[in-house]
This record gives structure tokens, C-alpha cells and sequence, in this order.
């Protein structure tokens, strides 16, 4: 069974695909569905071809496509409900509710973008992923007293996406450091982790799956071997016990979970949302 | 008035977060909110927990908090229901319509984070990341051939961090690429460049936005000076007209914003969800 479904928005719709994609998902297994995005849909031309789109579908498909939606004026989403599909709400749906607990008007604005807090948060956002980029793979240690988490580990381990992800979604100054070849046997923290040990969290990975990741960059080197992959992810182990060192296993988690477990565990506050 | 606000989840509450946050910026003029987020609530202890927390700052409020959750185990979200706050659901309000729509059971899967498919997307997105790190800042144009994008503009215009964020929600390949001071007047676009034109995306910026941003990094130098801003800004939008280069100014867009209007525009298609 095939169906089209639509993530429309007034904004970037990424907020639209991630819920409706968790919610397809659940469905996956039964149904083949075709993904489309149509974002920044702010006027009534934009709304009307659209709907052409999603109408064009529907007859195309010989069924209905699924509309998930994040529109916030009304006059706009008031359109795109003419469309022949199933509309799924994620905006007014919960707008009125609140509207009754909190006992105010909502401000009905589209997005917030030109506000003094979108600035700050921007800048804020900058200013984290530069620190992750600058303070990325151990190039300095200058700089890890203002660090919020300096992210150990083997190389290949998940360090750089995850510190990456951490300043972009959660403005986070995130910098991370490799143990390499030459720190085995007995690694040790140097100057720069050691004064800032509390700020330490490990990554480890299953062997196996290092083995894959770093023949993919250099297939056949003892780099990559497994034997080396082996070694490196056992003396890091044992250095994160030996200094009590808290650490994660990063084989089968994604970013944004790796992002959120450290943030959880060491009580880490997100600089914006 | 303040409110206290809660995101549950089961996994990272991302997704509760960024639809929560969005709906309570609608009402953030008249109501002071403290917002918590309780990840991976996965078993009945963690529920009993959360619930516990909700109802302790229920108490110290003397008010109801404001729950979003994005629960998919109907046993969990049963417990998080017995708090003492207004409850909103941005799971189950949808799968009971879907499920009749779709004619199929939804399958109520935690998450699906060690199937083929999510390895898979972890795959395309680490690629998609060390491209963007490997080509970053005009580093090399060797591997132009494999970008999906290039996007060039002035120093410290918003490239890396917009090359960053499509590889990361997305799984595109950014490369970025400076103009700088050395190639004013008359900016030509070189070799790799000019062979790769159809992939070229050029950002701009107002120059006394420009001007702030680098007076952050270097302060009163020829770099961050006013007029220098100027003439850049200038030559480089000279540039984008000259050879027909599309180009979007980046000064009041987000990250999201610019990653999602570049990809509408250039008709790339994202590679993950």
C-alpha cells in the first residue's frame, strides 16, 4: 500500500516532519509512504498552490494523502483545509486549550524571528558551534575553562558529531579530545583535561562497529584492524574507570540521544530552545 | 504569572520541546514560563518519578503545570496521566485517526533506533557531517564532485554553520567556500568553482550586522571595520548578479530558516528524516 504525506508550514516545517515522521513511523511496516515538504507557506497564493499540489496528489494516488500541519494564521490554514486530504493539526489543535487554562489570548504571531530573544539565541548558537569547531578533536586545551563539556575518546567514536549537535540544538559549548595510538599503554590526562577533569565525559563504541567506521576512511590499515580497534576501545574503558570517569556506549544511538544521556547525566542546562 | 512547563518523552523530547516551545511562544507576552525536560522516561519507575517531580512543583506553583508529552507505551503514558497538570499529547492524539484512516495497527514502537533503517541514516548523516567538516572554509575543492551544495558569501556570513545544520537534520553535502579581502575588486570564481557553478549558492549579509559579528572576534581591525564590511558585502553581491549566482541574505534567518529556504529553492532532496 502507497500513500502521500504532506509537512506543511508558515515556517521551516522541520517541526511538522520530525512529529509526523515519528508518528509514520508506526505505520511503516504496513504502508509505503512518499514524503514531501512544502514550507514557508505565509500567504494566500502559496496556500492555494498547495492545495493544487496536494489535490493533483490525491488524484495521482487515487487516495487521499495525509497532511500533517503547522500553519498558525488562520486566514492561511483556513485553505489549506479546503484540500481533499486528512488534516492533521499540530498547531490549533492545542492553541485552544491553552488559550482556556492559561486564561490569556494567544499572539497568533508567525514565528518570533525578528525578536530580541531569536538574536540572542543566535548568537548564542554561533558562538557554541564556534567553540565546538575551534575546541574540535584536541586541537587546543586553551580554552576548556570555558567549556560546559569536554567530550574523550577514541577516534571515530561519535566526539565531533555529538559535541556539533549538542551547540547547534542546545547552544552547548561542547569541545572534545582523542586518545590516540601513542597515548596506549596507560593513557593519561594531560594538563588541560586534568585541571578539568570535572568536565570530562567519555565515549566508548563497540569494537566491531569502530572496525567499520574507520575501514571506511582507511580500509586494510592497522587503524582500522580490529585488533587496534580492540585495544583502543579496552585502555579507554579502563582510564574512565580508573578515573572515575562517566561514559557512554555510542554503537547503536543516535546523535540527538547521545546529545540528551550526557546532558541528562550531568545535569548540563540548555542555553536555548 | 508564572507556569511551570514539562517535555516528556520516552526518547530524547526533542521533538515535545520544539512543538511545546513553539506553542508556549504564542503566549510568552503574558506568562513567564520555566520550562523542564525529562527524557527517556521508559519503564514505570521513571514514569513514577516524573510524575512525583510534576506534582511537587504543582504543589510549590500553586499551580497546574503544563505537561507535553510524546509517549508511545500506552502502560508509561497511563502513569504520566495521574499528575496533577494539564496534559498534552502530541502522540496518541493522532495514531487513534490514523490508524483508522491508514486501515492498519500502528505497531507502538519505542523508538526504532537499532533498525537497518536508522543505521542507515546514521550512516548518511556522519558522511554528511565530515563532508561538511573535510570542506569547510574553502579547505580543497577536490571533492566539489560530491557536493550537493556550495555555499560561498563573505567571512563570517553564516556559511559553516548553515553547511553544518543541512548535514545534520538533513544529510546533505555542504561544502563552503570564503571570499575574502585577496580577491577584491573584481571576485572571479576559480577552477573549482567555476566547473561545479550549477551547485554554487551564495549568501550575503547587511554590513553592519557583518560589522558586529566580526568586531566580536577581532575588534578595530581592518577586518571588522565598517567600510570594509561595505566594500565585501558589495563586490560579493556584485558577484551573484554578474554570474547568475541565486543568493539569500542571511541577516535576520535562522539556521533552519536559511538551510530550508536554500533546499526549496535549489530543489535539493533531503536524505534523511
Amino acid at each position: 500500500m502507497k500513500r502521500s504525506v504532506f509537512f506543511i508550514s508558515d515556517r521551516t516545517g522541520i517541526t511538522a516532519e520530525m512529529l509526523g515522521h515519528s508518528l509514520m513511523a508506526q505505520f511503516e511496516d504496513d504502508v509505503d509512504f512518499e514524503y514531501h515538504t512544502i514550507p514557508f507557506v505565509d500567504d494566500q497564493e502559496k496556500a492555494n498552490n498547495a492545495v493544487t499540489r496536494i489535490n493533483q496528489t490525491a488524484l495521482r494516488d487515487g487516495t487521499k494523502p495525509i497532511v500533517f500541519e503547522t500553519i498558525v494564521r488562520p486566514e492561511i490554514r483556513q485553505i489549506i483545509r479546503n484540500a481533499k486530504a486528512m488534516l492533521l493539526d499540530f498547531f490549533h489543535t492545542y492553541i485552544d486549550p491553552l488559550e482556556e487554562e492559561l486564561g490569556v489570548d494567544s499572539s497568533f504571531r508567525v514565528g518570533k524571528s525578528h525578536s530580541t530573544d531569536d538574536l540572542q539565541a543566535y548568537d548564542t548558537r554561533m558562538s557554541a558551534i564556534n567553540f565546538a569547531l575551534n575546541n574540535d578533536d584536541g586541537m587546543t586545551t586553551q580554552q576548556y575553562d570555558k567549556a560546559d563539556i569536554i567530550l574523550v575518546g577514541a577516534s571515530r567514536c561519535g566526539k565531533t558529531p555529538t559535541s556539533l549537535y549538542m551547540a547547534m540544538q542546545f547552544g552547548i559549548f561542547a569541545a572534545n579530545y582523542p586518545f590516540t595510538d601513542e597515548d596506549i599503554p596507560n593513557i593519561k590526562l594531560n594538563q588541560g583535561l586534568a585541571q578539568n577533569k570535572q568536565k570530562i565525559y567519555g565515549l566508548t563504541i563497540d569494537p566491531m562497529r569502530l572496525h567499520e567506521i574507520r575501514n571506511e576512511r582507511r580500509p586494510n590499515s592497522k587503524y582500522s584492524s580490529m585488533p587496534q580497534c580492540m585495544l583502543e576501545v579496552r585502555e579507554v574503558e579502563a582510564l574512565y574507570r580508573r578515573e572515575n570517569i562517566p561514559f557512554i556506549n555510542t554503537t547503536s544511538r543516535s546523535v540527538e540521544e547521545l546529545a540528551v544521556k550526557i546532558m541528562a547525566d550531568t545535569e548540563i542546562e540548555r542555553r536555548i530552545y
